[in-house]
């Protein structure tokens, strides 16, 4: 039996397991495909072509032209890409995000201030929703662009990207979404949407770490932050990463291919799992929204408990879960996105969030909340906090 | 027979095969071990402690300590990295580099140019030497950084960096060095180099494509590029790439073991490929120098023959070879190292870069040889220059 049979992963907002399917894509690019896509001979046009179908894959699965789609390292470099490409291409002195954004929107924001730069943070409801009318008062003549997340990394909450493009477009300004957890999960049609830039990442969706990609609208002008050789139509240089974009690309059609049934199954489970932690578990607060919440989240408040000591337990009952963002593990800080929703310090440090995949069973739902239950009673019992909660 | 099996590469300088060795590292985690190195569960541990092996692994082969290593989406990444980050740190206003470097150095540069820095490129010398004197007489008080790559990438001529890193110490300037055509193929410490910044890239060196890594010397301090999350050190955000990671540090060790071999092997491959086109082919001259050149680099002119039509003829005798940077094709400009170098437009058009590997054999490039004679007779014959050269 290999390490992980008996393991129970919740883990897949933060990596999910690369499909077989994708690893078989990249096999031959590891094996017999080595050569530079720039070079001119055969091994180079075989990669080179390896890449178009790629792209034609990736941009298939948001509504995309393959020729709108970049690739990057992943989804923290599309998010740089995106923010500080836009802002230098049009030297103007204003950007406005949100306060749940990923880190990876969050630092270059940061780093844009630091540079003189003036960002508005908009405010979030309770259920973590932008309220558009923020981003109307909010937008001046020398806002660059506005970046809002299509679906918050925490907390699960679906913005209405659409709405606020529409906004930002109103204003004569441009608009990002960083969709790196939405993307392959709900159906998403760039076109449709309206935006000029849009962030993806490779292995949230099964397929391999270290690939991203940035959609960027057909005439939408932006420059480049990593300079070189002038690959990717001189937006995004260095030798392409080709076992992982065609990876990349597998994934893209394989979550095309599987998302009504990713959509159907994972809520359900998702569902189903929130009704039995509500059950099982007392004194525990669903956190997000009800209605617009991405398929694999589920994000609780349990009171009275740690959340980093319940990951520690839960691990040593061979489950895998989160506080938050495991980006923010790092930084030993407390989730900026439970705070911006207004959460007090106890209902903070009391969070856990369990995201699934189409590979987790109701069988393993069970038994985490069997265990959760437990391992819950269990720190309640040693918690200061113990009368009131257990 | 697969589509390779008679098929001889020699572009090693534009990529190369993956060792299996490597490939065998790689594959676990693509299948089972997907954990987000920055959670703290089982799955999290595991890929982070890979990431920490890799680590030791590149920082042996170039003696550095593995703290002083930090993992980059490629050697252009490292590069931009390397440039930016020591200016945006240091706040000062001029940059130092030779005319020869690949362009994942040139293009920072010039995008620091068109910031408002200033940036002086030194001249060569006809083999490709940056002269220290010239140097030292471009050091200012306001230089913030020097950077001289290690060996060319298209003459494969080396540089003096221990002397060129110690006159810009002298002046109080910090020193990077692109390093990628250098690493694996000569001994490279860099505590005896003197360097503060090295750059190197995995695939280079029969490791995956998409990765790469910045030696930063302990205590030398620079700004990041990329922002997010934190990863590595708070130096570079965004999740780590743990499969291609896994297998540079498993092509470093590699190549550390056969270090010795290989120079000794490929230099001897090099200099017999070198005699036999000297012997079998007229009007022919080696580019670059012929005492201080790494062990793979073969580059010749050949007069009376445009070096494209020789690779499209290569080609189609199942021969990979290169002019010069495949990261040049796409801006479809003559090679500016050979221009640096005093070429001549004959000169320019007229050369190829043949670039060896550990794989390659005797028969290999006996082979080369007689069908490179035979298609530069054939181009010959057909030129304007046809009465000069055949």
């Amino acid at each position: 039996m290999s390490a992980q049979a008996d393991r129970i992963y919740l883990d897949n907002a933060a990596s999910t397991p690369v499909a077989d399917e994708v690893i078989q894509e990249m096999l031959p690019f590891l094996k017999n495909q080595y050569g530079n896509p720039s070079s001119i001979h055969y091994y180079g046009r075989e990669t080179s072509r390896a890449i178009q179908n790629a792209r034609k894959q990736i941009a298939s699965l948001i509504g995309a032209n393959p020729r709108e789609i970049i690739f990057t390292s992943g989804g923290t470099e599309a998010d740089n890409f995106a923010i500080k490409g836009t802002v230098q291409y049009l030297k103007k002195t204003h950007v406005i995000t949100s306060s749940i954004e990923h880190d990876a929107v969050l630092e270059p924001c940061k780093s844009l201030e630091d540079a003189g730069y003036d960002v508005t943070f908009l405010p979030v409801t309770r259920e973590g929703f932008v309220n558009p009318s923020d981003l109307k008062n909010a937008l001046r003549p020398e806002t660059a662009l506005v970046s809002v997340m299509y679906a918050n990394n925490e907390i699960g909450t679906i913005q209405p990207i659409r709405d606020l493009a529409r906004i930002a477009h109103e204003a004569g300004t441009a608009f990002h979404t960083d969709a790196v957890q939405a993307v392959g999960k709900v159906p998403i049609n760039v076109k449709d949407l309206g935006v000029d830039l849009l962030s993806m990442s490779s292995h949230k969706i099964n397929g391999p770490k270290g690939v991203g990609a940035l959609y960027i609208r057909q005439g939408f002008k932006i420059a480049p932050i990593i300079h070189g050789g002038g690959q990717e139509s001189l937006l995004r240089s260095g030798t392409e990463n080709v076992h992982s974009i065609v990876g990349f690309g597998k994934a893209c059609e394989l979550a095309q291919n599987r998302l009504p049934q990713y959509q159907q199954q994972v809520s359900k489970l998702r569902d189903y799992f929130i009704a039995q932690i509500q059950q099982k578990i007392p004194h525990c607060r669903l956190n997000g929204s009800a209605t617009d919440r991405i398929p694999n989240n589920v994000h609780f408040t349990f009171f009275g408990v740690n959340g980093e000591d319940l990951i520690i337990k839960l691990d040593e009952n061979r489950i895998a879960a989160s506080t938050g963002s495991a980006c923010s593990v790092k930084k030993q800080k407390p989730s900026h996105v439970l705070k911006a929703l207004g959460f007090s310090y106890e209902e903070i440090t009391g969070s856990l969030r369990l995201s699934l995949g189409l590979q987790n069973t109701v069988q393993e739902v069970d038994r985490a909340v069997l265990i959760l239950a437990q391992v819950i009673e269990e720190l309640r019992s040693l918690s200061p906090f113990k009368s009131k909660y257990s």
